[in-house]
């Protein structure tokens, strides 16, 4: 049977390291539950501090990568998914997931969100800003949480993922 | 030489009649400046009034359709590509044009402005609300452009396509 | 209502002098037809070839480039739809054309023409080798047609056309 | 560091019994090596076949799926990847993997053979009769390897693997 998914989404290179910490915990997290972590793959930013956060526990890190090789990839990235799609990739983040958590935003992290609530998807916010909130929660009045800490992330996704 | 494309994106079954009336008429006025029309194709919301308005001009209109096949394309599309990708077809629709008008706002336009502004692609918001203004200037403080009208975002197209 | 669209797919670079002049050949008696030319959009090969051909008619261009910008597209394409999805995009080729003509052969070719058969669509080989035509007429024994000219190739998309 | 992936490619509902048999013992042998073991996800054929073989040893199974949910996996797929391209996905398959086996014939696993080959990937062929051999070969000399058992592909994939 498949497994449980769940998604960290949220900026490369345009992290913070607000954004960087909390990636690093919720991936610790994601491992600790047994759940395995899935993100855009690089060894950059939200993606690259998830994954090493769920290696610090021994979990299973998937990188869905947009480039046609593995040059990017992240070192804490067990699975590399290559597909050579670009940004078009990001719909396969959002739809291979139970459950997403946007860690931070970007441009990228904004479409991610975006494809997600089209294909019906729920998805936590975390650490992002007002602006932010107030935009995708009129979006998506059901779709979205809104949470400030890594904590609070988890026991959605627990909820979630029991159903 | 490849022609002039302009992207109108925006929502299908949720589009407002002002969403309608604005996507007629620049489909209209994008056919009148002898410009290519790209839609998302399908005979819904913005994608079909626009389309429609471009041929009531004798305009060309391409459709990138998210099917498998033609089943779901607009009578006013003369060019349907058929992808069969989804949501991901929405990288395309951004790649392919050189000036993009998100005319509305729905989860699939929120995909297509944040995947411009990630391929650092110019867009126009025409008729989004004061949110989405907000959200997407924020984003990208010098890729947005906020118009309210149909006149001003012909205004702004001509200067860039003129470069 | 949408056009009828005819694609013509064939090797870049391995191109031979006759699969150069079939697809020349090809696109100029498209056009005459009154069909829309479909390619993979490079400036190479058979794609630019058959562009061109259509060109010294008036026909109207389309090409679906595997990049993420024009950078590579033939002079002879009108409209270019930039997809980034390398080789993936060999299917929008595919699901996009009412019929589909290989002009010659290699590996892109032949993901193309069994694409094709994957999903059920017509296709017509033009100057390829025995081994290709035996491969694929036992894959497909009803899907495929071998002809040996130009006009063998359009008489066939005639009467595909006109049911 | 990501792991080794193997991937097992092949017909759906057409494969033939022998088909099965490799796949499962492929998938096993593949697990038994540590190597992740890769195919196209659904439960159906090939696919299916070799991700059981690989769980029948406690392998670790992927399993690209062309749909837009998990509708159709295979209950021996452990990380279902949820594309939503249809057959574009094709490609993912195939840039993922470190070697690559087709293990019978059918046009999805045809245009993989080729899409490889256009990739410059390695490829396996097990199984595949004589005019298959023919073409594939003949389309690329030497990135082609045609072998009769079980045991000669696993030892080719020793050989890639470990440079």
């Amino acid at each position: 049977m498949p497994k449980i998914i769940i998604g960290v989404m949220g900026p490369g290179k345009g992290a913070t390291p607000q954004d960087l910490e909390n990636a690093w915990e919720l991936g610790k997290q994601i491992a600790q539950q047994g759940w395995v972590l899935l993100t855009g793959g690089r060894n950059v930013g939200v993606m690259d501090a998830a994954s090493r956060g769920a290696k610090s526990k021994q979990g299973l890190t998937i990188g869905i990568l947009p480039n046609g090789d593995r040059a990017s990839v992240s070192e804490a990235v067990d699975i590399a998914i290559v597909t050579d799609l670009g940004n078009a990739r990001n719909n396969i983040n959002i739809l291979s997931c139970d459950g997403i958590v946007a860690c931070g935003m970007g441009a990228g992290t904004a479409s991610e969100v975006a494809l997600a609530i089209k294909s019906q998807k729920r998805v936590i916010l975390l650490g992002c800003d007002r602006e932010t909130q107030v935009f995708f929660s009129k979006l998506a009045p059901t779709g979205i949480q809104v949470v400030e800490t890594v904590e609070s992330a988890i026991a959605l996704l627990q909820q979630w993922v029991s159903v």
